[in-house]
């Protein structure tokens, strides 16, 4: 055992000490209802930067700052909403020590017990060793873990063996609006001196093998609004006789991607950058095959069988998924209704070499002509609601180097390389604007269900994330 | 000035005193939000009914009869939800005088604020001499007409020209539950007797001149269920390697009918009776053009521009309407979802000479075709929710003769012999089941918004309706 090891075994042991009190205090942030996408919950959201605020300088933080963001920009509901606040605060300033950045966000996806949870979505439930509720794998779980950390190294009197800064962020699941300004802001101010960033964010690729994250797909997101009679109209009477919106829309959403998944937008698939043989050496050492993706999907609907192919197509190919319909009934049982304006919802995720732009153009030009073919009196209108770019990174510089070797400690098996189907935006940006390299280090497991219902973190994830996020800092910090 | 016209001017003076009296209790109505699609609303729904009771016994009937139906059959949410009952009631029981069953319904489609409404839909205002509120014009209008067209007569201490049977429903906006039995059962009991059926529950054709209505299309409910994970999934992590049941189901969706409204699914149109030249004459005398249709539909998005090809499609062609999707992303703003199991819903108008269960068999096996097709390994069930059938009368018989007669008196116009897009499928239920004649005599305006937001009934078309209303029993009475 390297002496380093030898130096973590006792806080290792403070971790499993105080697992009751992390649960407890994951307990406490699960039932803050803090949906950033429902403007009525906003409040809610507000009260988890505040909790977070008591905890980190019960903690014992620095400089800790509530960072107010302004008024949400449009489209909203409610007049004059603010923003929720971004949480920033700082442990120790040594200029003898290395600087990470800490980032999660303490927002959460909607959740209803009607969605289909088998329990209150804001209750922390633990069955059969996996605690249940909304927020506790994205991104509550890992906030809290880097808490966790902080507690346990206290406990022990154990110093941090580098400074660190966090930013907490209540906005993630609705655009991260308002952190890019901030990031570019405090680049030279509150941030000054970051030596790397690390976004605990994502998930394991399956459920058995720990891994590190070094690419991300990015997300266009696009809205179809079709519009033709000036309200809702009774199908019996005006069936037949009007161009129905929901028709034109259907139409037009059924020629956006086949059923395998292939983007039918001309222009697209021209973007992706052909796979090299290196690349594709890298997916013959991860642990994966279809029965996992079956098992996270909870079916048998896998498009492809073969693990390289599954893989690419998550990872480094784009993919287009269509969300849902904003206007048209939407209830069970029957309804006669001719919706007079309907909203058709879809994404697209994307990957090297894509251009953001020429794909936003690509995707109104195809829509645009398709509707013009219809020969339609209603109107289109298609348009891009929020986008973000991909992200790729060096998996072999310091930050994942000691990540691996925390991951190899805790788990005791080398971690897999991996990529995400999922974009984390503000990946690029800390990157981009701190001018230096970003880390993925997730704690949960491919099954866990964020944006699903039922979410959860399996109890072992927790508690060994704690101790992987720890160790990370202490081989970091002597790289 | 005919004996029985001018018999009739008292009444008619005295339901222009009653107007205010009348849209009071109207205004009680409406405020009563009897939904019979939401099972949380259903005491509201049996609240009216017992509103009804309490009228109609003031009124002076006879045998007023609560008719419980039992509880409601699958699909329900509310454990053991008890179906509204039946408001039955007589007003005389002449041997010597013609007996008249009159129908209405006393539930309401769903209505939200929030739906785009301009005012609370439960409160009835009255705005630019209409009566503004869910319910209004569909159908409790009509069915307080006929309590108000009882309170004149009774006011006044005329005798009714006929015996009446009153027979309101609670449960028309949810597919009749139950009426279909009861009518059955009380054909040789309570509605022994019944000469005729005049029904209240249709609109005229525009909005200057009444009609009366002497055909109805059907209507065949349907819905397609497409199920894949086992819950909802993060488009990100899942996007791209498993069939989504959305790309799916829009396919499908999107094979059913033209942008034109011409229904593609093979054999359906083959069953439309073919359009005589007897026929085609009766169009002549009526008044109607596009711009009508466009000031209903509040757009320019009518198909035809031509009146008989308007009115054939809306009474004498079928159509295909596509409502929506249950279980997708409906909210606002951006959500990554996949969703696991969607149902979209559609629904057919049907005509001389569609065959119901043939119908059926056609869109299933053109769905589940086209569903294979697609080599999803997805599952996909199409299901019948509710049917209705089509109906058509003889527009010279006694009670339309009398209803015409009526129409001219008080309006000073012939009324146009219509039929109608929408389906009132009860109406063929009396028809077989009381082996008697129907006639559709309505109060309100093609323009009203039934089913959509803003419903409205015109004061004159709710005034002037009382008197005509009344003046049909008087002219049957005699006939």
């Amino acid at each position: 055992m390297s002496e380093i090891e030898q130096s973590l075994k006792p806080l290792f042991d403070e971790i499993n000490n105080l697992k009751p009190k992390f649960i407890e205090r994951l307990t406490k942030a699960v039932a803050i209802p803090s949906v950033s996408g429902d403007e009525s919950l906003r409040p809610k959201v507000v009260e988890m930067a505040h909790f977070l605020v008591s905890e980190l300088k019960e903690l014992g933080a620095d400089d800790v700052r509530l960072r107010d963001l302004g008024i949400q920009p449009p489209p909203v509901t409610t007049p004059d909403l603010k923003l929720p606040p971004i949480v920033l605060a700082k442990f120790g300033s040594d200029p003898a020590k290395k600087t990470v950045l800490i980032y999660g966000h303490y927002d959460v996806q909607p959740a209803l017990k009607e969605d289909g949870w088998a329990t209150d979505p804001f209750t922390l439930v633990e069955v059969d060793n996996k605690l249940y509720g909304r927020g506790s794998t994205d991104d509550k779980g890992p906030v809290i873990g880097w808490l966790n950390s902080l507690e346990a190294h206290k406990k022990l009197g154990l110093d941090l063996p580098v400074n660190l800064v966090c930013c907490f962020e209540g906005m993630e699941e609705s655009g991260s609006l308002g952190l890019d300004d901030l990031i570019a802001e405090e680049a030279e101010g509150y941030f000054k001196g970051v030596d790397t960033v690390c976004i605990s964010d994502n998930y394991w690729l399956g459920t058995k093998k720990p891994v590190l994250t070094y690419g991300l797909r990015g997300c266009n997101y696009y809205q179809i609004s079709v519009k033709g009679p000036g309200a809702d109209l009774h199908s019996g009477i005006f069936g037949g006789v009007i161009h129905e919106p929901m028709t034109d829309l259907i139409k037009v959403m059924g020629e956006l991607v086949d059923v395998n998944g292939n983007i039918l937008i001309p222009g697209v698939n021209e973007m992706v950058a052909p796979v090299t043989e290196k690349e594709k050496a890298l997916y013959d050492a991860i642990e994966f095959d279809v029965d996992e993706l079956n098992a996270a999907s909870g079916s048998s609907t896998a498009i492809y069988q073969d693990t390289k192919d599954i893989l690419m197509h998550r990872w480094r190919y784009p993919s287009l998924s269509l969300h849902g319909i904003e206007g048209a009934f939407y209830g069970g049982g029957a309804k006669t209704v001719i919706p007079a304006k309907v909203i058709g919802k879809f994404s697209i995720r994307t990957v090297p070499d894509m251009d953001s732009k020429k794909l936003d153009k690509y995707v109104f030009d195809y829509i645009n002509g398709k509707f013009a073919e219809l020969k339609s009196k209603n109107t289109l209108v298609v348009e891009l609601i929020h986008d973000g770019n991909y992200w790729v990174s060096d998996p072999f510089n310091d930050s994942f180097t000691a990540a691996a070797k925390a991951t190899k400690l805790v788990w005791n098996v080398d971690p897999d390389f991996t990529r995400e189907g999922g974009s984390i935006p503000i990946t690029l940006t800390f990157e981009e604007q701190l001018k230096t390299n970003v880390l993925l280090l997730p704690m949960g497991r491919g099954d866990d269900g964020a944006h699903s219902i039922n979410e959860k973190l399996d109890i072992p994830n927790y508690i060994e994330g704690v101790k992987t996020l720890s160790a990370y800092l202490h081989f970091y910090g002597r790289s």
